[in-house]
């Protein structure tokens, strides 16, 4: 720790430098909300003639996908926030942004989805590569974001919780750097090789995160418990 | 109890697998009221030649009973949901699945209400089967996931206040199926029947579910009482 | 008090018949909240052709009129919702209904006042007339939900916090009132008379319910201190 | 202090006049959250002929830079609200009118913000001067009610935290006057001398108000420590 950072702890939270998580995580949890349920103002009801409505619904189909894909990630976001905040003792102004900087990510998420499920919709080729590049960069700007978030709080051990393991956020920060790579490489392949591949690992990655949501720690002890 | 599983409340809640209700309460609240306040998005002023509002907004009545009837029923998730956790006492990942499987439920409200009330507007008889099938198909699915969530609090005595009556969460999970039954009858009827027979069952619906919302233990005590 | 009502405090709340006011506050809040700021949808950027911005913009000043008495609408209703839960210990089902009753008027208020800034700015009388006899319309219903939660918390004293006075919620169960019949006089005073006279009532109807929003007791309060 | 202001602490919170914070901040937070996730549906997804995504996407830019600033700015202003609510201890009906004043100004920013980018979009001067001064116009409102909230907790020291420096809600209020000051001047250049230059200070005045957002305080305490 660096010289006059952990000292004073009563004196940094009396100079309000320093809060408890309430608030950071109260205004987190109302924009995790909005972002998930905005995602539904995509399902328009089709304007069709009379009768038409069945087909018109079918063929809507990218845009139901789309909006289970982008619930699930926006949920396993969620996930992975109050597994990370369960963590946290209190809030500085860094971890703010930092926490910030990941907001910024999820409130892009229901417009790149919106791109994807049109593209696929309308089927141009160049349109679809376009919206495969754009959830990719938005992928990877997210990763990086959550990346920020662990190494801030891996530097920062006053900010953390008594009794989490000292490696915690070190594990975390990689699980994100993963994340990183993967929408890269996803977005890459999608642009030079093939959409459907790239749209397939786009699902599977909050899948991925779903599972591994409260931190690799948990997933090495379930196995450990079942050994 | 599996053996494992029950053990070690102290340790658990350190490594972060359990955690009290505060957030998960917190954010399915903004979704209900997100949901709730969005339906009103659907009642649009009518685009009109000047002097033909009066006209063109009694025409929209289909919308305005499906705004009620919506509100309704978002209104007696949110009772159902606060029934619930009233008697939750911490919560763990599977039941924050559980929980997310509900507001996924919720989420798609608006959408399906909008279907309905666009097809009785227009009136095509086709479109409002499809409609109806798509309505009695999320009440089924949200039925469902009510089981879901019910199944998980009866299977976990661990993560209920002390004093909740042991076979509680097994009859809210029969409550929940009876919805289940209901909303796939109520599809069926529409689909091969009559369409406003399944409308007036959709209506009715969540009537039974607010009367009833705070488990069936509640009205069995009011009667006793009066008795 | 009736028999049986107001017993057994500790096994209610056993019984989850009871609650903290925590959570229907919570999800009060964030109605409100979206309420508040949904309004601002309604100002949307006209499309002109280049040059015409300054001209279309000055043309929409219903649209700025009613957002701005919205917004205040919604403030008002906020203060009073706060200052009567401030005076509330603890929520029953009976409560939450009376409640979601408000939530419920809050909510349209949006779509009325849209339809009353349209109607003005495309300057139709008869457009103009259906307009203010709905809002009038919603102004007593949201006045009569009023009515209904103030007179529920007058009849269940076990459900206030201690010192409030025991003829608070009577007071403001009249206050409520008032506003039921200064909302259906002025709708009718615009429907037969003259749409500006019940649109200045509109406007001053809330900083009436604004400035006495903590209730008469304090007003009388006041003007006791000053005297 | 004004007699008869700062006696009857206990007294004042049993009328109903003084409460905690919770309950303001609470409804703050759904408001800024909201803001800040409704600017995204603003970046629509461009209807054009199939293949002419990449040309649309690229000629949005306005848009997209509008969306960050904006973005930054809400976080700005929570910030901001966060550092002076961590120094408030209880909150009284003024200081709740004073921040509903900050939080209409803040539910206006999407609207001032969609203004300024379409007119970039379409690039005619005139649109563009108007839609400048109408965002002037809002950094000057917003300023303002900042001026009022702080001059608010200056006034009445007993809605304060202890421990907090007596001067610090006086330079809060000076740095909330620079804002006014700064968007009006930025609002003059926009109209008279270039467009550009205004779009610039509107960009760099948050950044301003994000670093400085803790307070001038701490800014002094910073260089101090590290002197």
């Amino acid at each position: 720790m660096a010289a006059g950072r952990d000292t004073g702890d009563v004196e940094e939270v009396e100079a309000g430098l320093r809060s408890d998580t309430a608030r950071v995580i109260g205004f987190s949890d109302a924009v995790f909300a909005i972002v998930i349920t905005l995602l539904v103002l995509d399902l328009s009801v089709p304007e069709v003639t009379p009768g038409g409505m069945p087909h018109a619904l079918l063929e809507q189909w990218p845009v139901y996908l789309a909006f289970g894909t982008s619930f699930l990630y926006v949920a396993v976001n969620w996930l992975n926030h109050k597994g990370t905040f369960l963590r946290v003792r209190c809030a500085d102004r860094g971890l703010d942004w930092a926490n910030l900087g990941v907001l910024f990510g999820v409130t892009l998420l229901p417009f790149v989805t919106a791109l994807v499920s049109r593209a696929v919709e309308k089927g141009d080729v160049s349109d679809e590569r376009i919206a495969i590049g754009a959830y990719a960069l938005l992928g990877v700007l997210l990763s990086a974001t959550w990346m920020w978030l662990y190494h801030y709080l891996h530097r920062r051990p006053e900010l953390r919780q008594a009794g989490v393991p000292r490696r915690f956020f070190a594990a975390e920060r990689l699980r994100a750097l993963f994340g990183v790579a993967a929408y890269a490489i996803a977005g890459l392949v999608g642009w030079w090789v093939s959409v459907p591949v790239a749209l397939v690992v786009f699902l599977l990655l909050p899948l991925f995160y779903g599972l591994s949501s409260n931190g690799s720690y948990e997933i090495r002890r379930r196995i450990r418990r079942r050994g």
